[in-house]
Parts: C-alpha cells; structure tokens; sequence
C-alpha cells in the first residue's frame, strides 16, 4: 500500500510514523523544500494545484490523504477522479468555509453559536444588530492558529474590525462566553464503523493550542452528547479517516465551532495515551483497515512546544513523559513539537502538567 | 542529533521511528540495496568495512549504533575514532563468539551451561568425554535463528555433527534440560542509570523465535536475579543502550545463553506495551536523554510473522492488537513482520495469544 499525503507538516510526518508499521510506504506533495517530512518519506516538491506532481501522486499511490484542510478542493477532486481520496473532497469544501461549516453543523442540528455571513458593510451592520456584542469578525476562509480574526467589544472595535478585515468574504459570530474549550476525535473505516476519542479540553494562547487534557472531569453527560455530532458529521459526508470537532462548553450546552477533516493537534496524546494512535487509526480507516480501539490507557495531557524548543531531557525526567520533535526551524508562534504525559490518575496527570507547564514557564 | 545505524533491517527499522519523534534524523549503513529502513532514512549502501562509507557515517553522525551483532569489530573500533559508538565494541566482541561470550558470563558470576571450547578433533572427543550427551556443537562465529547448530544425543549424531561443522571454530555445549526459555532486555545510559523490562518467556520453533508472553507467572524470585546478571554484564562492559540477554530456565537457576548488545526481537512488544519502548530508550541511551520508564502497560505477547505474512486485517480485529509490518519480500524462514497484542490481565492475554496463533495456524 502506498499512501499519498497533502501536506508535509509534522502532522503529515506522525502519520507516516504511523504507517510505516502497517507496511504502508508514504509519498508527500509539499511546495516547501524543508518540509518536517523531508527525511523519513518520499517528497514531491510542488505547490498543490501543480498538475504533474497531482498525476504523479494519483498513478502513485492507492489512496491520497490530507494532514491540513486549506488543500484546494480541486486537487482532491481531480485526484479522486484517478485514485481514492480520503476524507471526502466535500469535507474538505465545508471544513474551508466557517459559514459553510457552521451552517452544514446546523443543518445536521448541531448547535453552534449565533452567525452570519458578511461580504458588504450593510451586512455587516445588520449582523451586528442581530448577533449583539461581544462578537467576533473572522475572514470564513484560510484562518487558522487565531490569524484573520478581530474582536468585538465596542462599536470602535466595530469600526476597526471592518477596516482591518472588510471586504473579504466574512463571518460574524456571537462570542461565546464558554466555560471550556474542548474537542472531539473521532473515526470512521470504509466500513462505516466509528470510533471516538474521550473529549479533550484544550487551551489556547494566543490563538494557539497551548496544552490539552483528557479525559476531563464533569463530562458524562458531555460525551455521549459530542459522539453524537461527531457521528452526524461523519455519516453525512460517508466520511473515511480522523475527524476533529472543536467546541464550546457553556453552562448548557456544547456548541459546535470548527471541524478539521484531519488528524489534529489536541489528538496527539493518542501515540502514547491511547490503546490506537489519531494517526494510526487515520491510516487504518483509509487503508480498508479495521479500526483499532480508541480507549485511553490512563490519563494525559499534552503541551506544545511554540516558537522554541524547552529543555527537552528536563520534560523527559517525568515518568511517562514522550517528547516529539518536529525537525523545525524556531520561529515565533510556530508549533515546533510537544511533550504527552501520561498519569493513572487525573491528581497524578495535573501534577505532571504543573510540573511541566513550570518547565516550560507557561502560568497554569 | 544525526544517528548512525550500521544495518537496516527491521530492527534498525524500529528504531529509526523511535528516533525521529526525539528530533534525531537516521543514515544508514547497509549493503543491500532494499534494506527494510530504504523508505524512510538515509542510506549509505555499501558494505560494512567500506572505508568511504565509514567515514561518511563518522563525519555526519553525531554517534553511531548498530541493529546486529555480527558488525565488524574493527569497523567499530574504526568508527569510535572519529565519532561515539554505543554500545561499546567491545560488547560486540564478546557477542561474536560463543566461547568468548560464555566465558565472560562465567568471569561475572552468571552462570551457563558446561561448555567447552572446540578447535581440533581431540579437543571435539575430549569435550564430548567431559560434557557428556545430549549436547549440542555450535560454530562460535556468525551463527544465527539456530543456524550452525547441530544436536548430539549419540555416538552417531556425534560423528555427523563433526563431519557437517569440524573445522570452524567451535563450541560443545551441554544440552540444557529446560522448563523455559526467557529473555531480559536491559538498557543503561551514559550516566550510569539501568532500567530493567520484565522477563519474557520466548517459544522458538525450528530454531526462530515464534511468539513471546510478558510478564510471566511464577518469575518472582527470578527477576531479580536476571535483573543482577544484566547490571553485571552492562556495567562490566561501560554499556549505552540496549542489552539482550537469552537465558534457561532449569528447574533450579537461570543459565545465560547469549546476549545481543542490541535491541531484540523478544523486545518488540514494549513498542505498545511498555511505557517506553526498547527502541526509544536505545535511541534514549546512545543520545544522552534521560532514560524512559520500561514499565509494562499490561500484559503483553508477540507472534512473529515468519516466511509469509498472515492475514493482517483479521489479526487486527483482536482488541488492541498492533501490526507490524518490515516491507521485506517473503522467503521461507524470514521475519517479515509480528503483531503485539495487550491485555489487561494474563488470562485476557493468553486467550488473544490464541486467537493470534490460531489465526497464523499455529500449534500453541
């Protein structure tokens, strides 16, 4: 079996990790010559439309997969036309539109936060008459890591929102005044079986993914709940492979934010905290595998390494502590590895968190 | 970190994908040209005491290991010249022969079966006269998966034995009336600091290792004695990284067979079942990280897919069943890959052990 994959970030290099083991040989179509993947997989070099490389890809491999969601839709679609592409196309279409998203989460009676769609200033007044302060102003397309978004507290704010973002296709949502952040992964095989991860609560900073735990306290009634939108998503685009949910926890209910048709980051604790990794299940589903079970062994948390390394062999001094790096060069802002700590106890895995976020000097 | 790995098969394999999640990157020194690790690393193909080859490996690695014992000695002493080597050649040394080997257990304490060394047809008489039958006459050198290995239980198999190995450089052993096989795996890095799997009980089958069971029963008392002949061996030895050590269980006491200055096939379940696993806490050693815990996460067996691979799909139906594929062509007596299987308690484990047997059509 020989797997394609879009995309040659670190996600893109966990997955080939992942399936080597399955016997599965892995080739990627990155633009970038420095790729994280660039020494452990073949490498296309070439941008995503680049139609050479897309026919190589196709006459390669049994079946192209994606680690980012801003793939062009057209790639995917004319590949699929030569070699199976999973996930489906389609969910690579609503996963780059946050209207389009939120709607398609709607229209399945997944709850999300008010919204509406702005592309003139008189949309955008009316929307904020209808949705209220605080608000968020985000471009629907290409965000990503908290880029091409602008808060709304104020009618200034309001005014700088729009000269800072107006014109682009937007979106304005109401801000929600959530308790938690957390996600749901789950998984689906070409046989329509499903799978799904225990929720995870992230946070962020600065836009981005700072650290995650899982399982959480106070979610049983959560959980059944997520599955259930997670399930709906997936059957609705006959999905194969790893999906992510982001939501909102408020005082009553979960609200849906955004889904990646991916691997994620808040999944990276499954290489070791899961009895089946994120990336080994991705690559059983689109590989006509059975799925492998996605219990958690215990109880972990993850942390990202953003912008520098920390002092790698001081996190690995904690008992079941597992280092990835990425092979990036630092830059500010930039996700350049992460640490899983796994504990048999939640007591036991937010000591090791403390300890770790402490290592990393990031306030608890 | 650069690692160099002198061979690439499955094991240098594993452990190049242990090695890339610690940011290391991998070259290769194998000869063959579809070496296992040739997708997903560097590879230097020539062959082992090739002069350019070592160079290379000494000017862009940072420190150099090997997956196999049979390395040229003086290629690792070449080597360390110009680069660190671990473990120490000097394990691989006594790793070569089998008379040096069992004589250097000896000189710790550890004991072995009787043995005696073999070069002339008198000395072959003499051995038998003081070791007595059954017994088995082993080349020293090169021997492997029960290759040059010939079993004297009479006068007439002694005559044969002669005529198929005299000449070479030999050993005579007696014939170990054994309950059990087992095997530890034990690691030490460069401060000192030892870390101890379990023992693993191994069943082979024409001389190869077929499947392995961890933790055992009834091993009390013998853990701790396998756990004092392996510190003896890697302290004697200044030892960085992984040992193996093959051992007898007789009724009364535990006798060394062989070790393997290297990661080990009778290891390969702590990749899921083990909180590190025997080729992250190598590439742990050899890098100067602290070690990982080589706690088991449950109960854990082996099978190794040996001449053909199995039915891949329907090993993975078994619950937290992991496969391991080595992308090598099928021939008769070649590992090509195994599956691990993970089990809450020991009675779980064994019926999946035989569910997994069952599967590969093999008489438990």
């Amino acid at each position: 079996m020989r797997i394609g994959v879009i995309g040659g970030g670190q996600l893109g290099r966990m997955l080939a990790l992942a399936a080597y083991p399955l016997g599965a040989r892995v080739t990627f179509l990155d633009p970038v010559p420095d790729a994280p993947m660039r020494h452990l997989a073949e490498h296309i070099c070439a941008t995503y439309d680049d139609e050479r490389a897309l026919a190589q890809l196709a006459r390669d491999c049994e079946v192209v997969t994606y680690e980012f969601e801003n793939v062009p839709v057209a790639s995917a679609l004319h590949l699929s036309q030569f070699t199976r592409v999973y996930p489906p196309p389609a969910a690579l279409r609503v996963s780059q539109d946050r209207w389009e998203e939120k709607s398609f989460f709607n229209g399945l009676g997944i709850p999300t936060s008010k919204f509406a769609r702005v592309d003139t200033h008189s949309e955008f007044l009316e929307a904020l008459e209808n949705i209220g302060l605080p608000a968020v102003l985000k471009t629907r397309r290409l965000g990503y890591d908290g880029k091409g978004q602008f808060v709304i507290q104020t009618r200034a704010d309001a005014a700088a929102a729009w000269r800072a973002l107006g014109g682009a296709p937007l979106i304005l949502e109401a801000r929600v005044n959530f308790t938690r952040e957390l996600s749901i992964l789950a998984v689906r095989g070409q046989d329509g079986a499903c799978a799904f991860y225990p929720l995870v609560e992230n946070v962020h900073r600065d836009g981005i993914l700072r650290w995650s735990r899982t399982p959480i306290s106070n979610a049983e009634n959560l959980e059944p709940q997520a599955q259930e939108y997670a399930r709906r998503v997936l059957e609705a685009l006959r999905y194969v492979g790893v999906l992510a949910i982001e939501m909102f926890q408020t005082s009553e209910s979960l609200l849906a934010n955004e889904m990646a048709p991916r691997v994620h980051n808040s999944g990276h604790w499954t290489i070791e905290g899961a009895v089946t990794s994120q990336f080994e299940n991705h690559v059983r589903a689109i590989s006509a595998m059975p799925l492998g079970s996605p219990r958690p062994r215990g109880y972990s948390a993850l942390l990202n390494f953003i912008g520098a390394l920390p002092d790698v062999n001081a996190l690995l001094q904690i008992p079941d502590a597992h280092a990835h790096v990425y092979d990036k060069a630092p830059r500010a802002g930039r996700k350049l590895g992460h640490v899983t700590i796994v504990a048999e106890d939640e007591k036991m895995r937010e000591m090791k968190l403390a300890e770790a976020l402490e290592l990393e000097r990031i306030p608890l």
